[in-house]
C-alpha cells in the first residue's frame, strides 16, 4: 500500500502517523519528496481501516497496489475455472446458452418451454419461483411449488435447472437445484452469499444495478472463502442515465472480468433490455467479446406470440439466436 | 393505466388485445385517435404484468397513472407520521439528531461517545454492531456483543439506540433496540422487510445507492403492507459518475420525499460524503430543505483527534453543529 | 400529444387549460375518466412548452405520442442511409474500418501509419489536429498543420480521411477533409451543428458521455434540418459509477439507434475503454450486434510498441483485428 | 507525479521506460520494493501523455500528485475571489441573488419582471436570449432582439444583467451585458472559452451535466489562463438515474468547490429541479451549505399564475424566498 503525505505536513504529524502505523503492526518505508513524503506499508491491512486513513487531514492519496481478491483473482490461479453442470460446461472455452421463462407459471408452461428450449439448442432451463418484486403488491412467484414444477422440468427434460434464491432459511428447497442463482439485488446481502459458501452447488452471482466489477469480484470471494470455488459471474446490465434499454449492458465487463478473474463470465441480455428485439444482436454481442455462456428469456405464452414482441423471445426465435451463436462461436 | 397503442396496429391485433386484457377482469376504456388508439384500463393491475404489456409490439406506450405506493403515500394519509423514541420525535415538525461511532469498538470507546454524543445534543445514539463490507477479509463488526454494548450505553446515557440488522435471523438480538437500521446493500432484500413488517419496532430505512425514490418507497411499503407502520426514511447518497465527495447527497429526495409521502426523512451527511469537512455544511443543507433528523458519525479516537480528518466529526465538531443547526431550525 | 390531468382538478381550472390551448392553435380532444380527464392535442407543437405544460399543478403527465426527430427517423424514411466516401461505403450492410493515431504529430508518423492501416485492411483514416483537451496546459493538437499532413497521407494513401472540427470559424481548413467528425464535447454545440448542415460533408456525430440516444438523434436533425443529410452516428462510451474501463460502451445503442433510424453506426472502442486489450473484443462485439463501422486507434510508436500497451493498437494487432472482423462479417 | 512499476515488469522494460522519461526531460527517482518499482517524476508533465503512461503494459498507476488547475486553485490563491457587478458583490462572504425569466418573450414580459424581481430583492437579473434547445424546431430565444430588450431592463430597472452566450462569434452583441452565462452544454466548448478569457467581464460558468467538478475547475482554467480572472462557477444539477426532478442536484459541490477553489459558487434549483415547489426548499439549502448566490427563474405570465406550477416561482413567491434567505444567512 501506498500513501502519499501531503507536502505542507509537519515532521511531528508525519512521525505520530508512522508510529501510529508501526504500532498497528505493519512495516513502513518512507521515501522523502520535494512534494511530499511517500509511505510503502507492508503487512496485514486487515487490521488497519484504509477509508479512515485516506481521509486523514495530512494524507493527500491512498493506493492500494494489491487486489482485495485472492481466491477469484487470476493472478492467483491463472487456469480458467470450468464450472460442470449435468452435461453442461461454462468457462475455459466451453460455452453454455441458458433459457426459460421469467416465472414458472404453471405445470403446462414450464415442461412446454423445457422441452421447446431443449429443442432449441439450450443446455439449461432457468425460471424463477421466488421473484424479486419492486412491489408488495405484486406477483412473488409460485415459491416452493415452483420448485417443485422446475424439478418436474429436469427430470422430463433432461436438462439441468437454474433458479434464484432470495432467503437463506429457504436454502433446503433448493437441495435438487443444480444452480442457484443470487439475483442483482442480493449481491451485496453478504449473509447468504457465506451461507451459499458453505454449499457445493455452482453459484449463478448476478452483478448489481449499481456495483462495480471490483465489488462483484468482491461478493464471490464471500462465496470463495468460505469454501464454495463454484461461482459464475453474471452481467445483466447496470442503472444509467439512458433509458431506451431498461438498463445498460456493460459488455466490456466480459473482458475486463476475464481479465481479473479465472470464473466464468455469462451475459443476461434479456434483463438487460428488456425488449426481444434487442436480445438477439446483445447475445450475438456478448459471444463476439468472449462470454462464456448466455442466458436468454423464453415464453410459450400466446399473447407474447401474437404481439411478437415484450422482453422473451419465442421458441423459434430462440432456436434462431442459438443456431446463429452456434456459427459466431465457429469462427471465433 | 393508459395504453397508448402504435398507430399502424390492425384492428385485429388491437381486437385481441382488448379480449385478452377483458379476459384479465379490467375494464377497458378505447380512446380512438388519428395518432393511434388511445386504452383506459380500470381494475386490478396485480394480476397484469406492465412490463410485458409495454413490449408488445402494437404498445406504443404504458402509464400507470396511479402510484404504485400506497399505505405511506401522502395522498391517502395527509398527516405527517411521527416516530416517538424514548424522549425525541422525527416528523411532522420533530426534529432529531442521531450520533456515534461508524462501529461499536470496545466499552470504553461506546460508553464514551455516548456521553460525549448527549452532552453534544444528540437524541439518539448509533453504532454498528453488524458491519456489511464489501470484503470478506475486512473487520465485519462485532456483533452480538457489540448489541450488548450498545445496551449498556443505552442504560447509561438514556439515548435511545440505532443500529443495523443485516439477517433475519438475528431479530431476537435486536429485542432491546430502539430503531433497527436497514442498510443501503438491504434496501431490496424484500424478506428481511417483510420480517421488520411484523414487528413494531422503528425501522431506519436507508435508500440504495442507485435506488429510486419510488423504489425506497416501495421497501417501505413492504414493511407497512405486514402491519409496521414504523418507518423512517434515510438518504445517504447516490452513485455517480463524480468522485470527490464518495457519493453524491440527493439532498432533493427531501422535499420529494415529503411531498409523496407522510414518512419522516432523515438525512445521513457522513456515509454520503465520505469527509468530515463535508459533514457540517451539508448537515445544514439537510435542515434548511426540511429534514426531520440529521445522522453523524462522531468518534473519540486519538488518531483521529491528532490528525482531524476522517469521515467522522469529533464530539466538539459535533456539539458546534449541533449548536449551529439550533439556530437554523429557529428561523425557518 | 396526451395530457393526462390529474384528479383533483375543478372543471374551472380544466376549462381554463383547454381554452388556453386552444388559443395556442392547437385542437382539443377531450376523454374524461374517474381517474381523472385526459386531453388529446393535435397541432402544432413548436408553439407549446412541453416541459412548462408537464409542470402545472393540475397536469399529471404529458406524452407526446410522436418522436421529436424527424429527418433522421426510420419511420419517415425506412431505408437505410448509405454515406459514400472515396471508395469506402459505410451503412445499409456496407461496412467500413476506420483507423488511424490519437494525434497527428508529425509527417513520418502520420505518413507510416498511413500506409500500415491501409495494409492491415482499413478504409478511411483517422487522426486529430485540433484536439479537445480538459486541461489548457495540455497538448492541443498540431491544429493546421494537423491538417495539410493528414490530406498529404491522404494523397499518399489514398484514403479519405476523418478529423475534428472544434470550431466553425476553422471550416475553411476543412476543405479537402472527407468526413468531419465532431466530438463527443460538442455533441450539442447548436451553432456548430447548424453550420456544418449548410455544408455537404458526411459528418461523424460522437454521441456525448451523458447524452441520449434521443439527444444525439436530435443532434443529428439539427444538422439534417439545415440540408446535409449525410450524418454517421457514433457510440464511444458514456459516463457511469464504473471506473475499470475510461467509460462505458452502450453497444445496445447500435440495435436500439438502427431501430430509430436510417442513419449508419459506427463504435469507438478505444475512446470507450482506454486500453489497448479491450479494444479487439469490443470491436468484434460491435460487429456482431450490428454496427456499420469501427473506429480504433492504431500508433507506430517505439514505446508503445516496447510495452505493448496503452490505448491504441499496434499495426500488426490492427491488421489481426481487421482479419477477425471480416472472419466475424461472413457468418452474420 | 508517481508511476507505481507492475511486480512482474523485467529490468530491461524497466531501464526502458526510465530512459525514456528521461529523454522527455523529466527527473526520474527510483523507489524499488518488493511489491513493484515505484517511480517519481518531477519536471514539465505537458510535454508527456498521461494516460498514455497509465495504458503501458507495465504500469500498474499513475498518480498525479498535484492539482491540474493552477489559477483557480485555492492553494496558490487562498483569498476568496470576489466579483463585483454593479451594485453587487459575489464570493468572499457577499451574497447575490439572481432572477428573472427563463426566456426573455417580449419588452412588457421583461420591464416587469424586472421590476418585481427587483422588488422582491434580486440583485441581478437573469433572461434567455439565445436559447440552447435539444430539439431544432423547438422555440431558439430572441436573440440580438433579447438582448436589446435585456439592456432596456436594465436601463429602467438598474439591475445588472446575466445572459447566456452560445456562438463565439456574437460575442459583439454582449458589450454592454454584465455578466455572461456558459451553459452547461457549452462547459467544454473550450474555443468559445478561451475567446471568453480574452475579455474582461465576469463570465458564470455552468457545470456541465456529467462533468466532474475537476473538469469544471480545468474549464475555469481555460477562461483564467488567457487572462481574465473573473470567473463564477455554478452548480446546476447533474444526470443521473433517478428521474422524480429533473437533474439531481450536487449541492455537495459546494463546499468542495470552496475547499479546491477560490472562485465564487452560485446555484441554480430551478433548472435543477424543474420544478417551481422545489425551488425554495433547495435555494435555502444552498445557502445554508455556502453557496455565494442562488440564480432563481421567475415569471409573470398568467398560465402560471392560473395553475401556480412549472419550474418558475412568481414574483410573490420570489419574494417570500428571498426573505428566508435574508432571515437564513443572518444565522449562518
Amino acid at each position: 500500500m501506498i500513501m502519499v503525505l501531503k507536502k505542507e505536513s509537519t515532521s511531528t504529524q508525519v512521525d505520530h502517523l508512522i508510529s501510529w502505523l508501526k504500532g498497528q503492526g505493519l512495516e513502513v518505508h518512507i521515501f522523502p519528496g520535494d512534494k511530499g513524503t511517500v509511505l510503502g506499508l507492508i503487512g496485514d491491512k486487515k487490521k488497519i481501516d484504509i477509508e479512515l486513513l485516506a481521509g486523514l487531514e495530512i494524507v493527500e492519496a491512498v493506493r492500494d497496489v494489491t487486489e482485495p481478491f485472492k481466491q477469484c483473482n487470476r493472478r492467483f490461479c491463472p487456469e480458467d475455472t470450468v464450472i460442470s453442470v449435468g452435461n453442461a460446461k461454462i468457462g475455459g472455452g466451453h460455452f453454455a446458452l441458458i433459457a426459460g421463462p421469467c416465472s414458472v407459471e404453471n405445470e403446462e408452461q414450464i415442461l412446454q418451454v423445457a422441452r421447446q428450449v431443449k429443442a432449441g439448442g439450450a443446455e439449461l432451463l432457468r425460471g424463477g419461483a421466488f421473484k424479486p418484486r419492486t412491489s408488495p403488491y405484486d406477483f412473488q412467484g409460485l415459491g416452493a411449488e415452483g420448485i417443485r414444477l422446475l424439478l418436474q422440468a429436469k427430470r422430463e427434460s433432461g436438462l439441468p435447472i437454474v433458479t434464484e434464491i432470495m432467503n437463506i432459511n429457504a436454502l433446503e428447497l433448493f437441495a435438487e437445484v443444480d444452480v442457484i442463482q443470487v439475483g442483482a439485488r442480493n449481491m451485496q446481502n453478504f449473509d447468504l452469499l457465506k451461507e451459499l459458501g458453505k454449499t457445493s452447488k455452482p453459484i449463478l452471482l448476478k452483478r448489481g444495478l449499481a456495483n462495480t466489477l471490483k465489488e462483484l469480484l468482491m461478493s464471490a470471494e464471500y462465496i470463495m472463502s468460505e469454501g464454495n470455488q463454484n461461482v459464475i459471474l453474471c452481467e445483466r446490465g447496470i442503472r444509467t442515465f439512458d433509458t431506451y434499454a431498461r438498463n445498460t449492458l456493460d459488455l466490456t465487463a466480459v473482458p475486463m472480468l476475464h481479465e481479473l478473474s479465472h470464473l466464468p463470465v455469462v451475459v443476461d441480455p434479456s434483463h438487460a433490455t428488456g425488449k426481444a428485439g434487442l436480445v438477439p444482436p446483445m447475445a450475438m454481442a456478448a459471444v463476439a467479446c468472449g462470454a462464456d455462456g448466455v442466458m436468454v428469456e423464453v415464453h410459450n405464452d400466446p399473447l407474447h406470440a401474437l404481439c411478437d414482441g415484450a422482453q422473451s423471445l419465442d421458441p423459434e426465435q430462440f432456436a434462431d439466436l442459438a443456431k446463429k451463436i452456434r456459427a459466431l462461436r465457429s469462427v471465433i
